[in-house]
């Protein structure tokens, strides 16, 4: 069923603020979760919204914490997010950073104990909107096999990365496993198989199950380059946040631990670089007039399908599954 | 042939220093490229360095320019690199960075007007070495064609990430492409076919023939998410460095022009992290030990294998090829 998003995102609204969410905290939590259903990521959209509010009820997540930071050096902060809704605390750190951006150009933080950050193309893009250049990476429960192995021993561990480009900017949100597990679940609820190369079974052999897959380890993206990618952010994020390595991870999935798990954002300034952003435009527009393989499918830049995507289910409304649909309406009645 | 690295570091150093290059950046010079041999990487050796002769002979490279640093901002070096040697420039910028990173825990440099750089993962071994993480990226000539398009509109932007881990660190170095320019130069000079996927011809047709590849472009790696990871890197370097973009690039393979690509650089001081780097290494070796696809081949982490080839060609001695090593002794004799 198609609905409107203004509705979709009060309806998760006042279910947070049932929970002891401040308004701007709910409205910021909500925002998030519409926007990865406009851009066409449901996994990390509505059908997230009953795990968060289990975990709220059982004090798993504090609705209302907003993290507290310590700069261990002057452009070094190190946040405690003190289970805080992952967003909440994300735009927190942001926040604390900008403060000193002016001075410094760049600045890090480092954040442990906030809940799941969810999409994180909505900071990297909040950033370049702002102007600045941002680049985030978060770690999660241990789903994908190193290059050569057949075990789960890395996060999907994602990498966002925002570029001021005019109305346009560059948005790269990508997760370093082949697939999400989002999708091997959707395989799995309609019986489909799932392409060969991207997963294998508990006991470490490939498959085409996707039933197999969920109890096996997705394959990390572009081989031995993607695992390497996958696990520098496994060690970036746990070396400087102080977090658990994927093996040991929980709470983003399950409403039964704390979220161990940990968050890395960079900020940086352009404005204090000799470069400027005008040449960046031009350059984005000749990749987009270059050659394609396909002359129907013009060459695009990361962020141009999530634009169109949005602009597209904003217009039609949001296509909710109705059992979610029901779930929610049943949260809302209770 | 088979020759030892000590008597070919030195005749590095003599053809660098009859160039005026002063002996601490001859040794630096001649080092990268005697590292990149050892580890197994000649694309990076002294194969580049009848070229690098060349430019500095035509004035296109300095031998004596280290670069001068101006900090934009407190953490944010701009670098001119004065047509300076690669490795030179990029070392005298950490050196720069160190003396604030103490304060600061974080420092980024953008390079423009330096030669090339060379092999990433020497850089980012070093930093790792002190203690520090750090992050290496890098442009180049046209040389990749976008996902989806089929010109050659970016550079093969490599990306290198050193993390301290005991006497094991971690070192990612790796090119955005699915393969080297020189790994298909070496299929044309042997007449071999290369790997369906790899590439395209002049017109933009999939092609197995590396002769029209190298009139064509090389896919990046990983498909979508490899391209999105190669266009951030194009867009970063240039956006703080002020340097061109790859369309427009020259001076790492030629000696006709000045080296105009960027080179971006970020160190991170662990000192000032929340976590440790303890429990790092311990991971690393949970991942070496965890089961392999085939029982012969373990798990390896970024780094083990350069490591490994480094030991076994310092023993046996690098192997060079006749024509290069006549090359140079001819260089030696001018």
């Amino acid at each position: 069923m198609k609905l409107q998003p203004t509705g979709l995102r009060e309806l998760a609204v006042t279910l947070l603020e049932r929970r002891n969410a401040p308004t701007e905290s709910a409205r910021l939590q909500a925002d998030l979760l519409i926007e990865a259903e406009l851009r066409g990521l449901p996994s990390h959209g509505l059908q997230r919204l009953p795990l968060i509010l289990s975990r709220l009820d059982k004090g798993l997540a504090d609705a209302r914490a907003r993290g507290s930071g310590i700069w261990r050096r002057q452009a070094f902060l190190s946040m405690d997010g003190e289970r805080g809704l992952g967003p909440v605390v994300v735009l927190n750190a942001m926040r604390i950073m900008r403060s000193i951006l002016g001075e410094t150009g760049i600045a890090v933080a480092a954040i442990r104990n906030a809940n799941h950050i969810g999409m994180l193309a909505y900071y990297a893009e909040a950033a370049a909107r702002d102007g600045l250049i941002g680049i985030v990476m978060s770690t999660s429960e241990a789903l994908v096999h190193p290059f050569g192995g057949t075990e789960a021993m890395l996060g999907t561990n994602p990498l966002a990365i925002g570029i001021p480009s005019g109305d346009r900017p560059f948005v790269l949100d990508l997760a370093t496993s082949v697939v999400s597990m989002g999708k091997i679940n959707n395989h799995a609820l309609r019986d489909m198989p799932i392409p060969e190369g991207w997963a294998v079974d508990g006991e470490g052999r490939p498959t085409t199950d996707p039933h197999a897959a969920k109890a096996g380890a997705i394959a990390p993206f572009g081989g031995a380059k993607g695992y390497g990618l996958g696990l520098a952010i496994e060690l970036l994020v746990a070396a400087l946040a102080g977090s658990d390595f994927a093996p040991d991870v929980h709470g983003t999935l399950d409403d039964t631990h704390p979220a161990n798990k940990g968050d890395l954002l960079v900020l940086i300034d352009p404005a204090g670089a000799s470069g400027t952003l005008g040449p960046l435009a031009a350059y984005l527009d000749r990749l987009r007039l270059s050659r394609p393989v396909n002359p129907a499918s013009p060459v695009t830049v990361p962020g141009d399908g999530a634009r169109a995507r949005r602009a597209a289910t904003a217009e039609a409304g949001i296509d909710l599954p109705q059992p979610l649909y029901e779930h929610l309406m049943a949260l809302e009645a209770a």
